[in-house]
């Protein structure tokens, strides 16, 4: 729970971070979709401006006057509930509404949120600010994968910032961390906000185990590369080996060969592998036939929340063991809301911690993100396990 | 642990089960594969015998000669390790072997595992044979509903057998079962056969729940799609309702609406609907959605194994909410036999129970079987849970 | 025009012949469709007789009872006035009806035929009956055709028959035949059955012009190879490049490269390419390029066939540069029939002469082959002009 | 022929054309490709530029400075001669460089050629600067139907210009012209520059015909839909039927049925259909379906030629019966211009004519535009012959 003043406080400096990630484009790069999972930036601008002024001020804020009708349209990201909507893979076509434009809708909206929200409201429209404001949070950490991604994309390679260190290194000591057998309890447990996957609260068994301190380095996953763990389809899932073959994988994303020597695109453009720094840009399979590899495995999400508290987390997102299941006596939230998290529950793998491009506030220990295995154009990394 | 001479009779008992379910066939029926994930029965023949052939009697019956070096192309399914192989697509496009040729390699592979375990083996090689008997089983399995589909799939709709019930009745009073909070110990605990996935035995804790002693039978799910089911988005996983759009879904696999009422394609041919014998033919999906609309849930794999001694199984195969992973401490077992199951452990969902397709003596309580979540031409049911 | 008499009598002998042809198969080779333009052998035997039931039979002969009606479903091919059909890519997923039904329906079908015209018909039911005659002898070609593709696409390489020579040889000198300046008359002309595509007659001005009297022989073909024609893109069309390369095509189909010598699959087996004997199983794009690397070209369909009666021909259906299109005043026929040629006059390349399949009376020198210019499982060949 | 002075002139002018129909345009609509065939009006600048500096001034103006040598992998488009390409699909994933920076190619280039061709050139290049010119012509045609497509398809609709009309009437009355029998002279004959398609002039003999002075008009296609065009088979080819269905066509490009009256988005925004215009925005498949169904047919590009200085044409690029085909005696240019014309000789139909697109001076009776049978984003039209 959290009170009015400091909630609005919140919600304009969030709408603050989104414009700032955005600062160092050219309009260009607003619009672009190379591939269908990442979204033009002035979408994301858009779409989270959209879920304010949907859910909150079109139903709630007497004599509102909508932006522009067109827009729910061209905003809209999968909420059946509310009406028809561009498809995702076209995203990328439509050049209007212009960059411009959809500043003034930010603009438009924030100053509707703030009128409307300046003399207090009731607990349950604070809540659904709050919502909107960790919808936007979310959407802050794509907004910065896919920009990374469309200036990666580019034969150009641009800068996006020479000052964003998206590889920052762990600094302490490898080691192992040995965890007793027991009942730990898992899921959210305090007053602070949590999305629905999280809750309810409930009691997992776990077998002793020992989980890493460390990320996986750049140079670990180098000598995986030239031992030809690439070449190896014993230590792949079916569907892993598909994937590498039909997409010719033979390295993470953003990783250039050249001359012999690895170099990758990062927000500072294109810069020489660090060897200590952990690894990114790697699918589940990958991360999975790694493991594999090392004659390890990959923590479950259950041994990693439990084991968290040992070791330093938040510069990548960590892929699991675990499937994006419904935890015991999940309950799904009403109305459009509702489509929020339960109707991903299948084909997905969850990730734990968080990772550079994770704002402020966003992540915690109990968070749990979670993406289709082959996917790796968020800092995904990995943990080991035995 | 079973003793050789048994063990002959077994194997003896299954080559010769294989043969009978295809007795009702025409030739043509052993050759063709209406889609990618049913194989033709020839294929099926061929591959359970070349299982033998290339894992026992090729390293290890001395003297044994190869039946025809080309049939290792053509009957190998996926086992990298073991070499090239007709990719599963093009299974239906090969015209040749012949059927007489098939039958022809199952008898001298028969014959020659009856010479070289006649005299009885190692321990080592007896576990081999063993795993060989419980592959074909898998395959009969498989060798049944594939026949099912190619015949159902069929204008024609052609009986398959006037004596064969797949749609047998669950004579009991529908009633749940109240299961207490606690730790439970899970997999296989016996000296029995069992495949690698059901190893170790391991604790889970279960939160207290209520598990149903019955299956939903048809008529249930008649109300389901009367009440609109297959067109309530909120119901659905995203990826089921794409499933549900793109595939143009309304009812079961196998089901048709003539003039107003249901009838499904069984094995004795085109036969009404009967509304108290257990559902079939449905995807997790379909199972998934079902129970959201009854306001309920899936049982886990867990769930099901602790509670499945209070409640008959075996008639259908039931769609858990449990993903297919890892149990802790999974090991793979070496050489190509490792690729026998570790490697499909992501995006499938595991089903528990058994089906009247299941041959005799092959499931049990602790057997996991695994589909994608789209798939439904197995004998597939579902089981609420709360 | 033909009597009644000698119609039946060219109406049995040409139902035998398709029967001939199969006489080689297996049951199993009946059935595949390994790709979409391939049928099955038995869709052929059913189809050519679906065409004389559906036209002559059911509408004329007066208490005729239709073999089967779902047999009009399985066997209709592209004729929409005559309602569903099966999707023409799902004909090799049809295990019934049996081969043994098939020929019982042409039985009875040639049976019902025989008692129709036995006492003399009408000239036009004289007219459909030498229309559905055609039809089945180009059937019989692509009977032929899809029979060598079953059997050459298999990994086994069967043999189709010993005394099946489709490597003939030509034995004249090569030569260049010089054609004046002028127009000329083309299309057909004479009281003998066409096509409506071959008419109507009409005048053509063709510039002068120099044709082969020979066909390009595989050393000609193999030397193109050899010089890196398939790596070359200045010499093929845009179209034609992108299909070499998603194809990875490197040579004529049913052509293996074993250990330097080049082997293809014939109706005999495998055999060591003669390189005397005239190229066959070549695309347009290939005979295009081919053509360009020599500095030379495809003559049109007109300039073949104001030349054709200077040289030999008839082993190899000869790819011309011309499209396939109406001539001037081509009248489409009315009802069914009328879908017979006129509604692929779109994207198709025009070939020429006839084939060691074409069936006997079956092409002449106006006949006009067309199909899609990536095809090449028909013997395919060509002949150069300047 | 043409002098360098007036060649500068007209270089200077047509690189200010491409400017100016970009001129209302925001900087987010120079960058999206939403169907493969439309590229992104940046590319088009930045293309027609590329031609420029590759042809002529990298190979022959001494000390010239190439403006960025990632432009070439940019901005190249097929010329497989010249090496290394963006995919054509992938150009409207690319958001840099940047408009700014295409504009500041622009004047680099068109800076450079001007001091290049400043003092007089030898007829060589004149005749290259003469053929990159054409090709900028082309291309603005391209620039201006993409540009419209790209608004065209937006859900939003923007204006292009309120005065741009690009559904100029007609306004002579219909007529029938009749032709004679007999031999005409086709292709081009003077000084002029013309494509290499056009060459060599030749003699084609013509039956007599009959040919309309007059574009098919909205109105009486209304007539056609309303007929029920869309949904009778026997008037279209097959391949037009699949692509109806596929696509679910029941209208021109660009029209909208709003409650029940047809509107279509035009350079001035969305737009009550004018029923005395000249339809635009058809295939070839609508063509030819609409011909059949008025008992007619489209004009060969001969019969095209031949009459046109009978009647007005220019605004609709008309679909002929003709399939692009090289002329008697043709030649490909030498080099990477080789690539111009001739690679696309193959499933294509010609358009004679010009449209309310096309550039001044650009087409003349001989030109030869060509498209896939499917494609309708040009202001295609047809008129009718018998």
């Amino acid at each position: 729970m959290i009170l009015t003043d400091s909630l609005l406080d919140f919600f304009l400096e969030t709408r603050k971070d989104s414009e700032n990630i955005c600062q160092p484009l050219e309009i260009e790069d607003y619009v672009v979709q190379p591939v269908v999972d990442v979204s033009p930036p002035k979408w994301h601008l858009g779409h989270t401006t959209w879920f304010f002024e949907e859910f909150i001020l079109k139903p709630h804020a007497e004599g509102y006057k909508e932006f522009d009708p067109d827009f729910s349209f061209v905003f809209n990201s999968y909420y059946e509930t509310v009406g028809k909507r561009v498809v995702r893979s076209d995203r990328g076509n439509l050049s209007r509404p212009s960059v411009k434009q959809v500043y003034a809708y930010r603009e438009y909206v924030t100053e509707g949120i703030k009128q409307f929200f300046g003399q207090g409201q009731t607990q349950a429209l604070n809540d659904l600010l709050e919502i909107g404001i960790h919808h936007e949070k979310q959407h802050q950490e794509l907004l910065f994968t896919d920009i990374k991604y469309i200036l990666g994309n580019n034969p150009l390679l641009p800068v996006y910032s020479e000052k964003f260190e998206d590889h920052p290194i762990e600094n302490h000591q490898s080691d192992w961390i040995d965890m007793d057998e027991g009942i730990y309890d898992i899921g959210h447990n305090s007053e602070d906000f949590c999305y629905d996957n999280e809750l309810g609260r409930h009691k997992v068994f776990l077998h002793s185990y020992t989980i890493s301190n460390r990320l996986v380095t750049n140079s670990e996953y180098i000598e995986f590369i030239e031992a030809g763990g690439y070449q190896r389809f014993d230590i792949w899932h079916a569907e892993g080996w598909d994937w590498v073959n039909q997409n010719k994988v033979n390295s993470p994303l953003y990783w250039h060969n050249i001359d012999g020597k690895w170099w990758h695109y990062t927000a500072k453009g294109l810069q020489k592998v660090d060897g200590s720094a952990p690894l990114a840009h790697i699918s589940y399979f990958e991360a999975f036939a790694y493991a594999q590899w090392k004659g390890l495995r990959l923590p479950t999400e259950f041994e990693w929340e439990a084991a968290q508290k040992f070791f330093p987390w938040g510069t990548r997102w960590e892929w699991t063991e675990s499937s994006y299941l419904p935890y015991p006596n999940y309950q799904k939230a009403d109305g459009a809301l509702g489509e929020y998290n339960g109707k991903f529950m299948v084909s997905q793998k969850v990730l734990r911690g968080g990772s550079v491009a994770t704002p402020n506030k966003h992540t915690r220990h109990t968070y749990r993100n979670f993406f289709h295995p082959q996917l790796r154009w968020q800092f995904t990394g990995l943990r080991l396990a035995k």
